[in-house]
């Protein structure tokens, strides 16, 4: 599948980060692009998200590129807001656009000033070097913990030609209850004015990234964003938005498989709830209970711990009338637990592929599907010695 | 210090767990206690709990005895609610008194049917033994992964005497946001009616257990009881609830300092917040933060993370008024990094004691006190293979 149209990317090592290895990324739309973002929700917000936030307002969402670096949050520091902004002057200045048309995101140690000469000193160099094959290796720039980079693509048909959407992110961390950082980056040649990819970047990450249950709980950096810079001229709104969702919900899924330390990726589904909001209570509770994650690590069926994180979720269901399987295997039925051979589904939850069904018998019709990853020994060796 | 007259004790094996070593604990006063529980919140509670709350409701607030067993949690099976009634009636026969005056506790493993025959069959050999001296044996039969038995004691001189307060817990999980069972038993001399009883548990609790972040995210078996009988002939409620509080904060400590795979006990002040309200939110965020949990477990003075989770606790405060120490180093001023000696304070983290103290500058009164511990490897060990 090919990159949308009209987009081109760069990555270099500036040594922000002590191993060499690329720790900036940049994002360029050839044409202005309506663009929209989410930020974290943490009282505490790093200087680049104040600024691309002010940025976006001051652009009426109209923006042509977005720098990103690793190794550093810029966050908590005296200088963070001089940084972000002198960055965000550099990257406007060698690309001859408007300040107000880049956005700035930085992840990595919080409390520490970034270097900001290194940073700037790399970006005349990634103008010259922005190219569409670049994508991947933007993508591998902003990792941190993740083992892999993430990227995702989608076309869709329409009539007068095809719309394409690509997206990377970097994620890592437990994800929630961790605050780990976030970043996504979407971009599409569809035609679509800014209040138009507001809504759609709004909707999209309420079923994706909102359903791996980073919200609630993220890091001082988190950012989603969203360009659609209408090369392909094309406005088909509902089929490029299913475009966009499938390209999050791949990216979301992608992060969860990567959490730190993780060597499954669960994924869960509730049904039969009183509401769909009580069904996503239930979900995300599963999906954030350390036991119900522990327990995944280690093949174990204890659908035990999956009852009892959905009795403490705040939703309201009759225990006697769940029904729970693993993988396909029915564990427990009306509450109990089901005949089932300990030792086969002990070996079906060895798959890197996990799958648990919560499913509430009666007239109910709410259903939610999260995603989360294993909770393994790695989580902790990663997170206990982070900066050493 | 003695503990509370008119009360006994004793332990015994019944082959419940499989590792033989005591797994059920009867504990009875002389005479009729006036008693209070507070039952976990969980939407999917735990056959016998559903019987002693009932019990406590018959009996008025009046009771003779518990009986604890470890090794099974007696919950979502089919005949929970039979075995507990079983239970409750053969500790009733075997002491003479009425079956509302009993209550029972399970602990352990859910979805597997209790064996009831073995628990009863032991019974009248617990009666028979019934002594002051095994009340660290029943504190010892009752613990799951706990590594040590958790008992604390307390006295106050009232004019006429002394009133003792004694209590034995299990704890262990990592508590909050685990849902490891805590059962707690607090026994005092004093005399106090069952009102009186209740008011002060629900106090004391909201300052012990309430504070190592167990609530909200209780298990189906949580208990904590209170039983006061009299013996002791004296009515100080003031100085009799601040032994009971003195008690349960012991326990909750040990309880924090005992989870599972912890090397570190963490206690979190937060002070200067706009209210009780947001300090406890505040507080509650770090210690439940999974990042902040396994940083102390790497000694690591990663205040970030802790500025971070305060970010996300939902409470409203300035981060650029925030002051962080760890054990007593500043590491944080003003929101920003302090000049501090990393290597210091790093070797400080090593100790068994780590103390986290967040304070805001300016008008605010508002505190809270928070304890915790570490994260380390050894709780993924201990989860991923609970039942094997």
């Amino acid at each position: 599948m090919m990159l949308p149209q009209g987009y081109r990317f760069a990555a270099a090592y500036a040594g922000i980060r002590k191993v060499v290895r690329d720790d900036v990324a940049l994002l360029v739309s050839d044409r202005p692009a309506a663009t929209a973002a989410v930020f974290t929700r943490n009282l505490v917000k790093a200087a680049p998200l104040v600024l691309s936030a002010r940025h976006l307002v001051r652009s009426k969402g109209w923006s042509r590129a977005i720098v990103v670096n690793a190794g550093n949050a810029n966050c908590a520091t005296a200088d963070g807001p001089q940084v972000a902004a002198r960055t965000a002057r550099a990257v406007a200045a060698a690309l001859g656009v408007r300040e107000r048309e880049v956005g700035v995101s930085s992840t990595g140690v919080i409390g520490v000033s970034l270097p900001v000469e290194t940073l700037v000193a790399v970006i005349p160099g990634l103008v010259a070097a922005l190219a569409a094959e670049n994508f991947d290796a933007a993508a591998r720039a902003m990792m941190t913990t993740d083992t892999v980079p993430k990227t995702a693509v989608a076309e869709v048909n329409c009539q007068g030609g095809t719309v394409r959407v690509a997206g990377m992110c970097k994620g890592s961390g437990m994800i929630h209850p961790g605050m780990a950082t976030m970043l996504a980056y979407v971009f599409t040649d569809a035609k679509l004015g800014p209040p138009e990819v507001r809504a759609l970047l709004r909707g999209a990450v309420e079923e994706s990234f909102g359903r791996i249950s980073v919200d609630g709980d993220m890091s001082t950096n988190d950012t989603v964003y969203l360009m659609a810079n209408g090369a392909s001229g094309i406005t088909e709104k509902q089929k490029v938005a299913a475009a966009v969702r499938e390209v999050m919900i791949d990216l979301a899924r992608a992060i969860a498989r990567d959490g730190e330390g993780a060597r499954k990726l669960i994924t869960i589904d509730v049904a039969g709830a009183a509401s769909d909001r009580a069904a996503t209570q239930m979900a995300r509770a599963i999906a954030n209970s350390p036991l119900c994650k522990t327990a995944i690590a280690g093949s174990d069926p204890n659908w035990g711990r999956i009852l009892c994180a959905a009795g403490y979720s705040g939703a309201v269901f009759d225990p006697a009338r769940v029904d729970i399987d693993l993988n396909g295997f029915a564990v427990c039925r009306r509450g109990r637990a089901a005949e089932f051979s300990e030792e086969e589904v002990k070996q079906s939850l060895d798959a890197p592929d996990v799958s648990i069904r919560v499913s509430i018998r009666g007239k109910g019709r709410g259903k939610a599907r999260f995603w989360t990853c294993d909770l393994t020994e790695g989580y902790i060796r990663i997170n206990a010695s982070y900066r050493t």
